[in-house]
């Protein structure tokens, strides 16, 4: 048999590691079109010129474009029959990615459990994807063990930055006095909050919606190379228990995030996801909404962004509510589609 | 509140100016998602090697998408609750815009206007679009301001140049005697027709027509970080006045000035936009249609092209009619939606 | 008149060469929107590092990118007023096409032929697609008449090569032993298959479908600045044979080619399409599935891939059913609307 048919649950082995198809360069094409699909609209991701002064050597990737390209090259491999992908857990963002980077992925099966009516099984992998050709072998380092850490040129014991406070910007703002520059950029940024104005058990609606065709999803999933056919194949959707095609669950989160830039607007990167469930399915004519639940506050002293537990860090809780469509979730108001435990960056 | 909600007329203040968030780098990425959106087939921005040969340094970005991309980064602080966008009047395109620059806008408040029903008020602003990173503002100057003037290497005695007569190419062509060089390039950008071929009052139906889907005006009003909700919240929409997603304005001038391309097909530079004005909403399913009538002619002797009354320029009023729909636009034909007096460049 | 109205029968004169307009430079823009229009996921066309891996100086674009670019010049000159594309003949692929290349085209009348009704005629055409400026005549060389050949630095007396085994990846690998590095390219372009593990009569599912938006066949025809009606005026198109839109076929084909990816994963390159026949017309809302039989085998020894007859190719003979619609095709199953004979380069 030449065509991949997908793994079941029986076909996977405890330890065994798996290295995925089709290394993928991600380009400024990549990053316009994700703009186009999500609106989204973080300053440091939008803008070289912000970027770099902040010490960025220019605008990196989405964190979520890499996070889908990566996912994207696991689906041949671990869930092409999958019956859902039940959620997240423990997920880092160790490095920035910029255009021209080439991202691989290797997965590792650390989990397998029989269901009690044998019928389904569930399989835990942990996939790491690589900022690395992926040709030889030799350069396939993580996300992350890169020596050049993301925001460069900052000082060992400085406070953990963002983008009005980190690097060459501080106390210099290309001239400017730090506070001006500080105040400048709060405002090329679309918001004057910081770490310090948000407070634990603080709500924010995110005021806007989007409602998802067919079109847009389908663009973005095939753009991830995530070729799961329940995505695709409206011929036979129509047959299936949802009668139609689903969504991809990672475009929900990109969903999210682009909306919560209207109150969290300076939370500029994620660097985690702790814990993700995709509650109920979303599909095409569905109207997005978001809002986030401060859940935890995490400062920092010293060190650099890529070590993780050294940021200034923001737990959010964003779960996202769907206002069309049936809710499945046992638990959660039946509009919830997405309840995210992330971690974002956001400045002092 | 940590939710931009945007203003109320009374939030207005004459002379006040105000800076936008979100500057963003435009790329060549942007420039395959605007040809896939309009199929707009200028030779100028369509290949590098076109716009070379009469003098750029590089195909430049579309007037439209910088002015799309700017006018964008003013929605959050200018239109949010904005009952209609009524029209626009005087906009100027000062200065090409390349891939890797970085696009940012400010507003100033120019006239505020009670509505005799006292339950509105129309509010006036002049945005101006900067090519520069604006993280510091040290290098904000307006589009146009900066040394190097829109086609380089001109003589500062000949006549206004476009695409066939322009700076290294004029007697030259890259070694062709002059005249079968510029033949060849009128071939190239798809017409034989020049400045002189076009008289005023003369009126042309652009022929072809583009039917608009809900996908389509959402990604490309996404890719200019225009997140008006009335666009997008087909949730929302239902219980509008309209009942439906309303499809960005900007977005009918894109596609009207695409379509201008069969009969004006020379005409490849937006110089300006004199007065314009959204007759009637366009929604999903409609289908445009676009004519231009010669309005005025002006021709010019000597100078730059970025010194905006020195260049060869037609005036043109296309306006754009919808097949499908209702319209309501007082005064004019109810399929009429877009009446546009605009500036183009077109070689003598 | 101003307007490219599209030419009649008795406007097309034998031996007449037709240099179409729009030069056009592709960019890694384009190269993304492909990926999200068909979600084809080839290691070469994917992954900078796994090109250089194997002799590329880069990716290259894929190959019906640019096929569809050249064919995109051709439509204002040749089949604006067509009735139907009946069909290809002994299309090459010559020379590999970079981001940054600009695209030109130039079509030969070499076939007239009337109908016996008298009320149509068949019009043959060769056209030639150039990787080269247009701008002055003096660098039009046809794709693959340039002095550096497709994949670079390999002997003159070595086997064909492929990406497994072509150029400095031969014997080295970057320093792994030549089968390890052989065995993890094909683990990264995602199929051990090779040359010799396909036989004549070998027929292959591809097992996907991918249902298809109206959204997503005009982006894509856009990108390819075919704007051609029949396309793109759902006005005008309700009132035609069809009642709605048709997809331009070469959309058809690059589905097929992306789906044909579960089967073929290393039919890395189109070399040749040798004929090929829109069937039946695809509409938005369909399904697209496809297989593939191979058709026949060659290999061979020695020289350079740009010298068509010495390479490494497969014969496949993928066809293309549709699941939803209406078949005309006459001898075909009615929902066969692609008949394609293509060669496709796989290493041996």
């Amino acid at each position: 048999v030449k065509q991949v048919l997908g793994r079941f649950f029986e076909d996977f082995a405890p330890g065994e590691a798996i290295r995925h198809a089709t290394p993928r360069t991600v380009t400024e094409g990549d990053a316009s079109l994700y703009t186009a699909l999500y609106g989204s609209r973080f300053a440091v991701q939008s803008s070289d010129a912000f970027a770099k002064a902040i010490g960025y050597p220019r605008s990196p990737l989405d964190d979520l474009l890499v996070f889908h390209t990566v996912f994207g090259k696991t689906v041949p491999d671990i869930s092409l029959n999958a019956v859902a992908n039940l959620g997240y857990a423990d997920g880092r963002f160790l490095k920035a990615v910029y255009p021209g980077g080439t991202l691989s992925a290797v997965s590792e099966v650390i989990g397998l459990k029989e269901s009690s009516n044998r019928q389904t099984g569930v399989v835990t992998v942990r996939t790491t994807g690589f900022d690395g050709a992926g040709d030889d072998g030799s350069d396939l380092l993580p996300l992350g063990a890169r020596p050049q850490a993301r925001p460069r040129g900052r000082g060992s014991a400085g406070a953990c930055a963002g983008p009005a406070e980190g690097g060459r910007a501080r106390g210099s703002g290309r001239g400017l006095p730090a506070d001006r520059g500080r105040r400048l950029r709060l405002t090329l940024a679309g918001s004057p909050h910081r770490w310090g104005d948000y407070a634990p058990g603080e709500r924010i609606d995110h005021v806007d919606g989007m409602t998802v065709e067919e079109a847009e999803h389908q663009l973005a999933t095939r753009l991830y190379q995530n070729t799961a056919r329940v995505h695709f194949d409206g011929h036979a959707a129509a047959g299936s228990r949802f009668g139609r095609r689903l969504i991809y669950g990672g475009h929900v989160i990109s969903l999210a995030r682009a909306l919560s830039f209207n109150g969290l607007a300076n939370a500029f990167h994620v660097a985690a996801i702790n814990a993700g469930r995709h509650v109920a399915p979303l599909f095409a004519g569905d109207t997005v909404y978001a809002w986030s639940e401060i859940w935890t506050g995490r400062s920092c002293r010293g060190g650099r962004m890529s070590e993780r537990c050294d940021a200034a860090r923001r737990g959010e809780k964003p779960a996202v509510r769907r206002l069309s469509g049936t809710g499945t979730g046992d638990g959660y108001n039946p509009a919830v589609i997405l309840d995210l435990d992330y971690w974002a960056l956001i400045p002092r």
